[in-house]
């Protein structure tokens, strides 16, 4: 195993604001599978930091620095420290400063300018952009294993320095490759920030699906759960908090982190719960713990970084919290149900780079994803309202009516659509609900002309309902011309018979003849004629109904019918049928 | 003028949790209605606070209502002070608790339980529900006129204890009531604190948008400006903000509290701007305060309400502010246009909670609005996709497929069609993807059913673009036949010709015998009758559009052209065209 390294931060992930997208920083990218080669692990463990920016992730990194580094420097104090009893908390004892925040010197790294720690300042600019890297891994045992631990600063979110597409990249990056995820929050959790939360996620999850289509292409798809809970581990990491008493204990404190945690997080305590059941369903661990406020001095631009200004029980929580992340709470990266492996490492991430750009175009902000909502609602809304109209007319009218009285209509339906879309819920300007009424017009243009083809095509088939009828009335035609040439002369029941079909073809001509003339009035002669033809078409196509029908009963239900009839009395002739009967008779 | 009364927070909006609605307190309202009769005054400013739970904002609510019956109290002192200079910021000199900050006693009201103030309490439960209101109206002179200012406390957001729905009511309604809106943010701007706001904004702009539609209904709409700029004054109140130097003055902390304000919310300077201009469209003036942290001992349960407890710093920024709200910051309030008085007040209120209870089913989350419109836009996508496929094939056999053939066609397209759903960025688990597809389906069956028809239209019209041939052909037969008893037997160049007409005819007829024999070869017998009554169908349509055509030709055309060439050679014989022919000649 190589020897460890000081290691710097490493700029994996970097934005390209020409063209609003991001891109791997494939230098950085080289030197981190280097060293990963170089150490010979077989898996690795990622632990990310997001949240908003200022709100302190890289000094948070800072300390972890500090604590892993120490760990790695001295195996033996570390796992005396680990057992070691700190004095309770709200007794008259100060909480003594461990060992591994004091061991690397006085001042934290990363409040200066050298490239000793992930940089963090005060002052109003945000510090990290894209996703940071610490170059070195550190080698841990996790389930027996020596794992190579990462860690990753992502950029601060929110900062109005982003494009929509850019920040779900970044934040939805840092969740497929991190097995422990810290969200960190300023003062508590709330619903909009495990909303936001919850929105990097989903989107995140979209890519993971695209990866295991993609997979199934090949046929070697992941197991459902591991698509539906892709990711492992959630810390929500509130920081400032204001609400431990100074009397309680630890254990206290951490009852109320899981109260608090509960409130906004738990599916059963929550009024609206489909985001906390979403994001228990995502993850396979959720926790939360809270961090006292570490003091005002820290805060300032001009402070040193000296490690005695910070507050002692922020120092205490952040002891038991560090220990918490790198022992108990951690595993190895799965992604997909396949462990990351130190080689497929840069391969997953360079893949999901690009998964994320095609996904991309659908990342849009809160008020953006509410507007096109709602405008898609409404477009949706106004088609299947008219629709819906349009199909009860025609179910009213069968035969359709006239051009003239539909066009009458569809206007009216139009018209009543736009009353109707007035007071409809549309987030946005007065532009947008003029653009969105301008669509709908559009669209029920399209509609329209379907269902005027559709009423023409009804006004066609107006005598088409007769067209039994007429065969009827053609069929009693020919019987009587036939029974003039072939029996009238000598059989006066023929006589007589044909009378009585001249008397019904005479009566359906007529009642035929009175509806042709009806449709003659209402639309006209040309109408007239091409309903002829579709009452000709249906004639033919009942004569062809029929026919088959007569066919099919002639030479397949009456022979079988037959055969059935006679099977008794005639004797079977074949082996097969021999056998099939004598079974019977057993 | 009646005697200023103590007043005491008045529950104005409650919440209904069993019907997950929101309801008028009709006793509060009343007695405020009663109290600003007695008072007297037309017109009215509200002054609202509104943000996260648990930042602070009864507790600077307090402090306004400090500042506003000190200066009720002490009018000349309070005209002193206003003209009062404050020692600089940054020098040695302590700034001076105001007489405002004192005068009421030592320790503010609302940290005890009795009823002074609005409750605020540290703690981890909000205090708040609903809205307040001040049940004292503060009489000031805005513009010259004596104006009610009414104070509002708005339930803390995103404290998961609420519905959807009900908090864009509580958060609409409050910027719709509003003539100054205060923002309460903890720490700094940041893009997803503007997002959300802009949500509550955009709501509120839906139901006004109603209100608006509904005057216009009654013929006094509101004009334009007033609908698309629906709100008045907006402040950023930024919480403990940590930027400040020491040696800073006033001037200089202005300036960073317009750049902050500019960072987040000014659309020239961010990635992003959609909803920075949004924001900007929709209130007439946009601001930024930050006020300093007011010092750890405040934030604790135990604190007694003690002022000599805040930091004075705060202080200093606390007494700029409160001078700014209401002195240069404040205005009467309007809606859509016209001035709210006393009178209106009751009636807006009760009007605007049901336009916000119909105008709630829209409220959604963002990862809900996510979900959705990714769900719409994917139907709308696959729709269109089939429509335009199917257009494409059947562009490409214009006499329609087998339907054999069609439904294969129409399988493939629906296979390609999932194929293309699974790399589609869909925002939800893998069963909304499910019920995604399935609705897809659905929609799709129904296009297919029209396709599949309009298919088996195009394959009956195979024959119908014989129809000008046909017609050419049976009107050479019918000249053949005339000319066989009319001239062939004495004429020869009539039979010559009779000749030609039947080559002509019985080419027409192989040429159209030969197609229908194609026709009956891939679709059938039936299809072929089809085909032969639509060929009818088109045949008579023709001779009715070419009957029609030589009907126009000889009465109109012809006579007219007749007319024309005759009018120089005869004589005019009516007087009227007498003159028309003298004045052509004048």
């Amino acid at each position: 195993m190589a020897a460890r390294q000081p290691g710097r931060p490493l700029q994996l992930i970097q934005l390209n604001m020409e063209e609003r997208k991001v891109e791997v920083n494939e230098d950085a990218l080289g030197r981190l599978e280097k060293r990963l080669r170089e150490l010979g692990a077989t898996a690795v463990a990622v632990v990310s930091v997001m949240g908003a920016f200022r709100t302190g992730k890289s000094f948070l990194l800072d300390l972890f620095l500090r604590f892993l580094r120490w760990e790695a420097d001295h195996p033996s104090e570390a796992a005396e420290a680990a057992q070691a009893e700190a004095p309770a908390r709200g007794g008259d004892e100060e909480f003594p400063l461990p060992s591994w925040i004091t061991a690397a010197g006085a001042a934290l790294e990363g409040a200066s300018d050298d490239s000793e720690g992930f940089r963090f300042k005060g002052g109003m600019d945000a510090c990290t952009e894209g996703i940071w890297i610490w170059s070195e891994p550190f080698m841990r045992k996790i389930e027996d294993r020596e794992v190579a631990v990462l860690l990753m600063d992502t950029q601060g979110a929110w900062d109005s320095n982003m494009t929509k597409e850019q920040s779900a990249t970044i934040f939805g990056l840092t969740a497929v490759l991190s097995s422990k995820q810290i969200y960190n929050i300023n003062m508590q959790i709330q619903e909009d920030k495990v909303e936001n939360l919850a929105y990097f996620m989903r989107f995140a999850q979209a890519a993971l699906n695209k990866a295991a289509a993609e997979m199934e292409r090949q046929g070697q798809g992941p197991s459902r759960d591991d698509i539906d809970r892709p990711f492992q581990s959630l810390d929500f990491l509130v920081r400032d908090w204001r609400h431990f008493r100074d009397d309680w204990t630890v254990e206290q404190c951490k009852d109320q982190m899981q109260q608090h945690l509960s409130r906004h997080v738990n599916p059963q305590k929550m009024v609206e719960n489909s985001t906390a059941e979403a994001l228990h369903a995502m993850f396979k661990r959720l926790n939360c713990f809270c961090l006292p406020h570490p003091g005002l001095i820290i805060e300032k631009d001009t402070w040193s970084g000296n490690v005695s200004d910070i507050n002692k029980d922020f120092i205490r929580f952040m002891d038991l919290y560090v220990r918490d992340v790198f022992s108990t709470g951690l595993s190895t990266k799965k992604i997909l149900g396949s462990e990351l492996s130190t080689m497929s490492f840069p391969l997953v991430l360079r893949d999901f780079v690009s998964a994320f750009h095609e996904a991309a175009p659908a990342a849009m902000s809160f008020t953006q994803a509410m507007t096109n909502c709602t405008v898609l609602l409404a477009k949706e809304q106004a088609m299947k309202s008219f629709t819906k109209k349009m199909d009860e007319e025609a179910q009213r009218h069968p035969r359709g009516i006239k051009p003239e009285e539909f066009e009458e209509l569809s206007r009216s339906i139009t018209q009543q659509l736009e009353d109707d879309f007035k007071s409809v819920t549309i987030f946005g300007s007065d532009e947008t609900r003029k653009d969105t009424w301008k669509e709908i017009l559009e669209n029920l243009k399209s509609l329209h002309g379907r269902y005027a083809e559709e009423n023409s095509r009804r006004l066609e088939k107006v005598l088409v309902s007769f067209a039994s009828w007429c065969l009827l009335g053609l069929a009693l035609f020919i019987l009587d011309r036939l029974s003039d040439w072939v029996c009238d002369w000598w059989s006066t029941t023929c006589a007589e018979a044909s009378k009585v079909a001249m008397m019904g073809y005479s009566v359906i001509a007529v009642y035929v003849g009175f509806h042709a003339y009806l449709a003659y009035h209402d639309q006209g002669r040309l109408a007239v004629v091409m309903a002829g033809g579709e009452l000709w078409k249906e004639m033919v196509r009942l004569m062809g109904v029929y026919g088959q029908l007569i066919q099919e009963m002639n030479f397949k239900e009456l022979q079988e019918n037959i055969q059935k009839a006679l099977k008794p009395v005639l004797k079977p002739d074949s082996g097969e049928s021999n056998a099939a009967s004598n079974k019977k008779e057993d």
